[in-house]
C-alpha cells in the first residue's frame, strides 16, 4: 500500500505526477492518492478580491486565516478545481479514480480552533471567527471499499468537525493518518523542492537518508511545511508506516525517482 | 428509491432543502440527491472575470458557452463549493453525504460536442473549443455501493466523455438517468417555479397533473429549462420511473410539500 501527497505549489506538473501514478497502479499497487492545492487558492482568493492571508500561531507555524468566506473559496479550489482536474487526468490515464474531501462519508475528522491567538507584529490577538483545525481522524471504511472494488481514492482537504463543519486541515497530515490507518508500506511527499536540505534552499545539502533515531534533530534543521512533514514521519514510523519519503515532484518521473532510483529524503 | 434534484437557482434554500431530505433518509428511504450551480457559476465566472455567455443551438435549447476556463470555473462552483456545501449541509444534519461529479469513478458518462453550431443574431457560426455535451449512460455501481453501505451519494455535474474529458452536461438529465437506471419510485424536480405552468409566470395556472399519454401536448406549452424537464419525464417514465414530478424548490419542507401534499406538477 503506496499513499501518495502531491504539493500545492504551482511548479508541480500535474501531467508528470499523472503519468507517474498510472503507471504505478497498472503495475496493481495499492494506492491511495491525497493532494492540496494552496498557492492556487492564493491565486483564486486575490482573482475574487479576498486575498489571502497568513498567520503565525502560537507553535511557530504558519496557517492560512480562513474566515467563512476564505472557506468557500478553499472548497472551490481544493474540492472542485483542482480535485477534479487531478481525477480528470488520472482518468486520462485509465485509473478509475474517485475524488473525495475529508466531508464526505466523515473520511477525515478534526477538531475546529474556533479561537486562535496569532502573533500580529510583536502582539498576540484573539482571531474568534476561524476555520481551521486539526485532523484527529481518518476513517477508512469508504476508502477501504473503494480500493476493493478497483477504485483509486483522490483525498483532499477540508476536514469535518465535530461540530459537522467543513475545516481548514494540513492536507500533509491527512496523508500521514491515512498512511497509519492502512499500514501502508510507504508514504510519499511530492513537494516544490528536492528533499529535506541541510541548508536551505541549496540542494546540494539534500540529506538522503534519516533513521528513526535521528529524527529528532532534523526536526529542528526543518522550517515550515517541511518541519510538519518531518514531525509526521515521526508520528507516522512510530505508528506502524514502513518509510516515509519526501521528494521532488517537479520532475518527470517523480514518484519512480523517489521510490525506484531512491531520490529524495528517506527516512525510517 | 427517491431521486431529488435541486436546480442552481439563488432563490432554492440549501437549508430547507437539506432539512426534509434529513427528514426523508430518517424515515429510511433510499435517496440519490442530484444538484446544479447554474447561477452560483455566473456570479463567480463575474467575478473572475470570465462572464457567462449563453448560446442557443439547434435545437433551439440554450446552453452555457464552456470555453476550457469556463469549464474549471464549473469545476470549481459545481464540484467544490456547492457540492461540498450540500455535503456540509446534509452532514449537519446526521446525514453521511458522499459528494460526487459524473467523472468520479465514471459515474456519468457522455459525449463531448466538440463542434457546436449556434446562433448569433441571424447567424449560425461554428464553435470549436467547446466542452459541453449530452449524457449518454450513467454507470450506478458506484452509488450503489454507497447505498449499499449507509452512505448517501450527492451528484454534480461534468460528466466524463468517451475521452475521458470533463464536460458540461444537463444535470436535469443526469437525475434522469439516474432514475431509469436504479428504477426509482419517483424523480422529483426542484426549482425556482411552483411547477409547469399553463401561462408561465402566473403560478394560479399550475398543471397539477399530467397523464403520460399527454405530455407531448405539454412539451410544447413549457420553455427553456422547463421544456427539457418534461421531456426527460417521459423518457424516465417509459422507461420505468414510477412518476416525476417538477415542484417548487423555494419553500420550506420542500419534498414533503411535494410528495405528501401533493404539491407541483405530478406526471405519471
Amino acid at each position: 500500500m503506496l499513499i501518495v501527497k502531491a504539493g500545492g505549489g504551482l511548479s508541480i506538473s500535474m501531467e508528470a505526477v499523472a503519468d507517474d501514478l498510472a503507471r504505478v497502479v497498472n503495475q496493481g499497487e495499492q494506492l491511495v492518492f491525497v493532494h492540496g492545492a494552496a498557492e492556487h487558492t492564493n491565486a483564486v482568493s486575490e482573482a475574487l478580491g479576498h486575498p489571502p492571508e497568513f498567520v503565525e500561531g502560537r507553535n511557530g507555524l504558519t496557517s492560512r486565516r480562513t474566515d467563512r468566506r476564505t472557506l468557500e473559496i478553499f472548497l472551490m479550489v481544493y474540492c472542485g478545481q483542482i480535485n477534479k482536474l487531478w481525477v480528470e487526468a488520472l482518468q486520462k490515464r485509465g485509473v478509475n479514480a474517485v475524488g473525495l474531501s475529508g466531508l464526505d462519508g466523515r473520511l477525515v475528522r478534526g477538531t475546529r480552533k474556533s479561537r486562535i491567538r496569532v502573533r500580529k507584529g510583536n502582539r498576540w490577538v484573539m482571531i474568534r471567527d476561524d476555520w481551521t483545525g486539526t485532523v484527529d481522524h481518518v476513517d477508512t471504511r469508504l476508502v477501504q471499499l473503494l480500493l476493493r472494488e478497483g477504485f483509486i481514492p483522490v483525498l483532499t482537504p477540508p476536514a469535518l468537525s465535530h461540530d459537522n463543519e467543513a475545516i481548514n486541515v494540513d492536507g500533509d497530515r491527512i496523508a500521514a493518518h491515512m498512511a497509519v490507518s492502512l499500514q501502508a508500506d510507504i508514504l510519499l511527499y511530492l513537494s516544490d523542492v528536492a528533499g529535506l536540505l541541510r541548508s536551505y534552499p541549496d540542494e546540494s545539502t539534500l540529506i538522503s537518508s534519516i533513521k528513526p533515531n535521528q529524527i529528532d534533530q532534523f526536526i529542528d534543521l526543518a522550517e515550515g511545511r517541511m518541519k510538519r512533514k518531518v514531525m509526521g514521519a515521526k508520528d507516522a514510523l512510530q505508528q506502524g508506516v514502513g518509510e516515509v519519503v519526501i521528494a521532488d515532484g517537479r520532475v518527470e518521473d517523480p514518484v519512480t525517482k523517489a521510490l525506484v532510483e531512491a531520490h529524495g529524503t528517506h527516512i525510517g
